[in-house]
């Protein structure tokens, strides 16, 4: 998504590596030498791991952000880091976020409460979905929607079922791919294709889950949460990446806890539904910021999520 | 446990029976017509049971507590309740547990604080250890201690280890049936045997365990959490039955919270052990005034708890 | 608001008086004598007082609300209790409110989510508001709505300001009396006068109050929290009655709590914004549902709620 | 405390200065040009403050803290900064806490179970208390005892009183000063004198308040916590500073929620105890950790604290 800028005034540097000496020095080197004023850091040390996420502001002259990308490059060689991640951001440009949504509206409806009252730290580019509800929503606020059949299998039969699921996916790339910063499945109906455009592309991709995962992976999680009888529920906002083993075992960004204790079914599904409406808005705003890490446990090789 | 009391002054029911109407009219006439006065009252309906925990205060005459299961019995045969769960109990009398504990302490001594501060609604009956540390904790406090060494699988080879562990539940046995109302495993270093004598003589055990079941069963829960990436982590009290079909899958009685996102290792594991510390002291309460029902879900056929 | 019934299908009563022996024997006698059963029963004894939620239902022929007032007179009579509170309700009857909102609208918009979700236990009867964006978010969702005026002390001057409270207080009272089961004060605007219409009605009256009360009474709570720095913010529902010394100091219903450490001021209103959203809702679930009782703290004589 | 340190294998900088361009550089320049690494880094804007805690390992040779001081001052002074804190400090060595407890000993208690558990990050120079069995508790552990009498106004009258506190307050100085790097007040029973010796030698003091502050200030906070009728309670982990206009309105560092909501008086009081238990541990590790920084509110004036 990131065009080639002129320069930044403003900046923001994402990194990821195998925790060893001179790393910060390293970044920060390049970001005093550009003549620019550190804003905002954080740098931590966890699980074998060096994380930076900082922040930095032109005095005089500006960078582009590619010759940022090539002076941290340049400055981190001599270290002979392992697995890095880095990432340089304009910190001035506001993100653009595609929401998906299905039948069930209560998640996009909690966004749509936080963009009315101007809390999102990024903009709707669209919303896609196969829900006349959820158009009639996104409309009636101007938000560009589309429309999208992903069919079903009962219609299709199993493998025009995969087709067609593969072809929505196709035309959601089509309609997104090079305007949008991340998607939001506010409750999408579909399990998206390990192979398919929307994982391969490599756009970050948030969920969130009716339950406190590991626990109660799946499509009835807040039945079998109940029917377990646990007695604290909740949800979980999670990415989903092409990595994941099954859905829902992507890396989680937040979990909101809810009293489940006594609670008959209808408050029960209720209670986890204010977990979810309150993740949701919770995770998206991380991604608009860029608040996240993600690393691999050391032990268990699981995908994990620093909060910077 | 129960001798033949000569007359309650107080007295408690707890019943659980498919729902249905007159249950809890027909438990309220036995009460008023032997002159007891309801002093407090829970009547619960919750898929498809009725639950009552309720007290009762002798007026003038006193009722035995056989008398009254006596009535009970017939007041409610009019109705042909399937399932029925009933229990009569001498609220006058304090109840006693056994402490079981191992290597591991701090759930140990968090119940001997309460005990110090006297917020125990029971008395100590004995601690049961193959801890030397257990020992020092218990006896400096005057309470009854016994030794128990249950084997290890590598000194005893595997026969002679489920031999072992019989052996010392049998000997735990002898020195509590008759004696104690309840059992708690206070981080306790052995599986109850299935068809062991502790689980068959359905005196109620209460276990807690370092996550926030169902997730993370088994020996290495807090560490399997934190590599799992959860945000929430805690721990749960839960009842430890014949039913069960693993361990840590008995009905839950408490679970308590933890933030856990951001942590290194150690905070981590400091956070689940602060969960589990408040879950014990918790659970321990409920079992002292019987504030727990037991039922299946209709559903899942899992054994839930209601709390009242 | 209840014209005289027929007959209840089923019913419920609240009581609190003075804890004494007999009372809960009182209550039952009565409901078993007029072949009604118990269907769900709460009697707790608190701070010296005794609190009864009971639910019944009819089994042939059925009693009014009125018949079951009188007996329950007589059968508490030969107690001679002090200061008793008694309220027999037709628990078939949906209950209806008149939400009053101004300007701020998120509590609102909270309740219509609700609404349009199915999760509301009572109906709105009417909203009534000073603001064109409530009158908007009312009429597309078909739910009557009354425009009040209650004036602007810099546009009327102090006088005219308070005849003019007065006078839109005299106007809701005029459009909900004999209509309404309780007001909800979503974000209202006017400091109820205590001498005014609506606090002289003993119709029940619920605001929500953006901070964790006692703390930070008053219109700028949010601020006072984050100047203070506290760690811990929250909101609290309450009720508005005519024994408040202050407003805000009403028996509270409902108190969330949200992190609060190190939040920059924005999202630390945003924290307490939830909260207030979450209080609403549940303690606007309590009212349609008859789930509280007042009384009078022993010592402090502070008037508090038991939820049952 | 600190005495001339040859040098520093690691150091830590705490610094808070209103927020401007070029702070964070600043110092940063001074740790790359000693050929020191940044290993850990959190600056931060906050309410017109920047706040920075840095930690830095030597590669090769060593910086004095004195040196590092020095040469910090030398590079901020350019951009004259005003209300400046700034502070070095050996990462290294271990701090060192006098804990003062009178008769009321859980929040001691617990302390002394995370020294047994090996979860404190600093050492107990000493025990002060005026209660031999907080007295027995600490020589059992092998610590450091002191007895202190500060005194009571029955006994004393009210003159003799004030200078036996002012004598106490001068021995616990006399014991402690240039030995310990804070004070931990676990439930100490005397209010510090405004112009006493303790607060001020400026070295750091906390407290543990059995409520959410600013609710309940005072010596009976949890009765009147109760009697208010909330429906969440706390504590509160605070400094206490020459500053405060009143006991418990010092800068807060840690609030810990407990349910509240229909319990009985001797469960509401047990609720707080345990907030405060959690919360005086979880300050004590920020101190032992440095992980605390004062700053005023621009708005209030208030005191409050960015935890880092």
């Amino acid at each position: 998504m990131q065009t080639a800028s002129p320069g930044l005034k403003s900046g923001r540097i994402l990194l990821r590596a195998k925790d060893q000496p001179g790393i910060h020095n390293a970044i920060l080197g390049v970001i005093q030498k550009a003549g620019y004023n550190v804003t905002d850091a954080s740098g931590k040390s966890i699980d074998g791991q060096y994380l930076i996420r900082s922040e930095f502001s032109a005095t005089k002259e500006e960078l582009s952000l590619q010759e940022f990308e090539h002076r941290f490059s340049e400055a981190l060689a001599p270290l002979g880091l392992k697995d890095m991640y880095i990432r340089v951001i304009d910190a001035g440009r506001r993100k653009r976020a595609a929401i998906m949504v299905s039948e069930i509206t209560y998640c996009f409806k909690e966004l749509l409460h936080h963009l009315e009252e101007g809390d999102l730290s990024f903009d709707i580019a669209c919303v896609i979905s196969n829900s006349r509800k959820a158009e009639e929503l996104a409309k009636s606020r101007g938000i560009k929607f589309h429309y999208i059949d992903a069919g079903k299998k009962s219609r299709d039969g199993e493998v025009a079922f995969e087709q067609r699921k593969l072809d929505a996916e196709k035309e959601i790339d089509k309609l997104t791919a090079g305007n949008v910063d991340f998607y939001i499945l506010a409750k999408w109906h579909r399990i998206l294709l390990p192979s398919g455009p929307l994982l391969s592309n490599r756009i970050p991709i948030m969920s969130v889950h009716p339950s406190l995962l590991p626990s109660f992976i799946g499509g009835h999680a807040i039945k079998d949460a109940y029917e377990n009888g646990v007695k604290i529920a909740g949800a979980t906002a999670h990415l989903v990446t092409k990595e994941d083993k099954n859905i829902d075992e992507g890396p989680k960004l937040i979990q909101i806890v809810q009293h489940a204790g006594n609670l008959p079914w209808h408050e029960f599904e209720k209670n986890v539904q204010f977990a979810e409406r309150e993740a949701i808005y919770r995770a998206a705003k991380l991604m608009g910021e860029d608040r996240y890490i993600i690393y691999s446990d050391p032990s268990s090789g699981t995908r994990k999520t620093f909060i910077l």
